[in-house]
């Protein structure tokens, strides 16, 4: 077992490294007058206390096969010269149709036993956006935000809302028995038995209400992010939210410029994380910023505000960004968080769990 | 009639020259080490097309009234030292429960018949948050959104679940009929008229879903930006939405990032108008960002992304905001934004609507 765990590091570190030298490689050229159309595709599929000793070895090979599946079908989509927003749609809607993550079929329980999704994708070329929160019969959330995006006057759509638009668009409403898994629903009874012993405790004297949330918190937002050969770059972020959420909780990932946000003068950015402190600091759009006004490099950019800023205001997890000329930057400051990327015509998916 | 619009006028222009005055003179000062210590507020009830044709002088001295009340209560809080959060909050209450602005008690009809209402705080010495979206039966929106920035462990509540939460801090839950308001009421009556009209007219080509948005725009969302004596920032936002939504629509209000910012470090701001761009441009954090990366002042920050950015992407509306040296900008892109401020020991209300 702990061969194969090995063997999966001992092929993602030189992939990565080799990802990072064709991105460095990349910085000084433009992104459409070349001979090789630079162009590319990075994912996530959640940060978190991912134990490199609990981790079992099958269960991060599936983890990694599922990401090299959804990287290698956005890739192939902008290798054929698709957009970048077929690209990261096509990704994550693999994500979302696997257990595994959790958005979509692997989306998590709230305190009442539902399932409420979240998704937001945004155009980095017209700057369009669409965002929806809190669905409860929506199979693949993304394609409902691109549709919020592209076929409604509005950016952001929540609840039964964001459903009775989807019937105007002709996705069909499913039961929520589509999102039962058995380890969501074992995590959820474990968190109800947390909170019925936190009751018999004395309430904390502050004052402070102290919504329960599950501690062990590896369960994953799937995110994506494109540049296509047309030099437009798309950001776009799928959830199933913070696990026994409660009081209708929406995170970072459908707000624009938190968890997700894409402008082709700067970078495209998905996040995954503790969504408040995402949402406080406006990180997706604070990296852009950052690159936008100070003229740093997409790396430098998103190292500040994940490592520096999210880690000293006591949040965590982390992001993926691509920027216009290619390059890409995965920061986080959790044990782990699930990605991989293909970038250029060589396009080898090149999947990583723990800090390079 | 004429005469009594230009009479407030002219108080307006020279009150407002001195703001600017007393917050030009404060530029270099230091926020605390004073003797005449900093500190101020500036509200507003909404921009748009607000024509000084059609403004009955009535209706023009019954909103200046609401707003130089709202802004004087906010104002003698800070006076006595009291905190910018208490400020803004006591501001927004007034203007929540004056049925003259889109916000509290004035909020406009959904598509259904409904209010909903959302409402935004954040604390600039914290970086702290609360939103709730899409409420229904609470009175104030802003002291629920004070409450789960305070109170709770999350950032941003929507529809019941905001409510739910609010029964567990003690905020009673009212009848939606609390929010009818004959003039309100008429305004629905039309939009749905016009809707009905509009579905016997062949369906755009395009596949557009086109929502019916009421053409008038003079609703407005309400919203105040402080400095406290300690030198603390606080920007808080409260509406009703647009009128005539549907589908769950969520504006910029209650987006941290996009129609509310506050942070001791650069500034405070509070937006109105249409809302989609605002969340488009994160146009509250894009302010804060640009004094905080390029170092350009308030003001300049301020007319970058409203007059030039919001402008050119073919949004419409404005914001108030302040930094902390008390300086005030308050631009907007349409023909009038209702707004108020009272700085320093004078505190003298100003009130304003038209452009300088």
């Amino acid at each position: 077992m702990k061969h194969s765990r090995n063997l999966f590091s001992r092929l993602a570190i030189p992939g990565f490294a080799l990802g990072l030298l064709f991105a460095s490689c990349s910085r000084d050229s433009q992104p459409v007058a070349t001979s090789r159309p630079i162009f590319g595709i990075v994912i996530h599929g959640g940060a978190g206390a991912i134990s490199q000793k609990n981790l079992k070895p099958e269960r991060e090979a599936a983890f990694r096969a599922k990401l090299a599946e959804a990287v290698t079908t956005g890739h192939r989509i902008l290798q054929n010269g698709g957009t970048s927003l077929d690209a990261v749609e096509a990704a994550i809607r693999i994500l979302e149709d696997s257990p595994l993550f959790n958005a979509g079929k692997g989306a998590v329980f709230t305190s009442e036993g539902t399932n409420e999704l979240d998704a937001c994708m945004m155009d980095g070329k017209t700057l369009k956006a669409g965002s929806i929160a809190g669905v409860k019969h929506i199979k693949n959330p993304i394609s409902l935000a691109r549709l919020v995006m592209e076929k409604s006057r509005h950016v952001m759509m929540v609840a039964e809302g964001a459903e009775k638009f989807a019937l105007t668009q002709g996705i069909e409403l499913i039961d929520q028995k589509y999102f039962f898994t058995q380890e969501r629903w074992d995590s959820f009874q474990k968190a109800r038995e947390r909170e019925s012993q936190q009751e018999k405790q004395p309430k904390p004297s502050s004052g402070l209400f102290l919504d329960t949330i599950e501690p062990d918190r590896k369960y994953g937002t799937v995110g994506a992010v494109a540049l296509d050969k047309a030099g437009n770059l798309v950001a776009a972020t799928s959830t199933g939210g913070t696990p026994y959420k409660r009081f209708g909780r929406v995170g970072d990932c459908p707000i624009v410029g938190a968890g997700t946000y894409a402008n082709n003068a700067t970078c495209a950015v998905s996040a995954t994380g503790t969504g408040e402190y995402f949402i406080r600091l406006n990180v997706a759009h604070d990296i852009s910023a950052l690159m936008e006004y100070r003229g740093v490099r997409l790396e430098q950019a998103a190292n500040t505000v994940i490592k520096e800023k999210l880690t000293k205001l006591g949040g965590d997890g982390g992001v993926v960004a691509i920027d216009k000329q290619g390059n890409i930057a995965t920061p986080f400051n959790t044990s782990g968080m699930w990605r991989a990327h293909a970038l250029g015509p060589d396009g080898k998916a090149v999947t990583a769990v723990f800090q390079p």
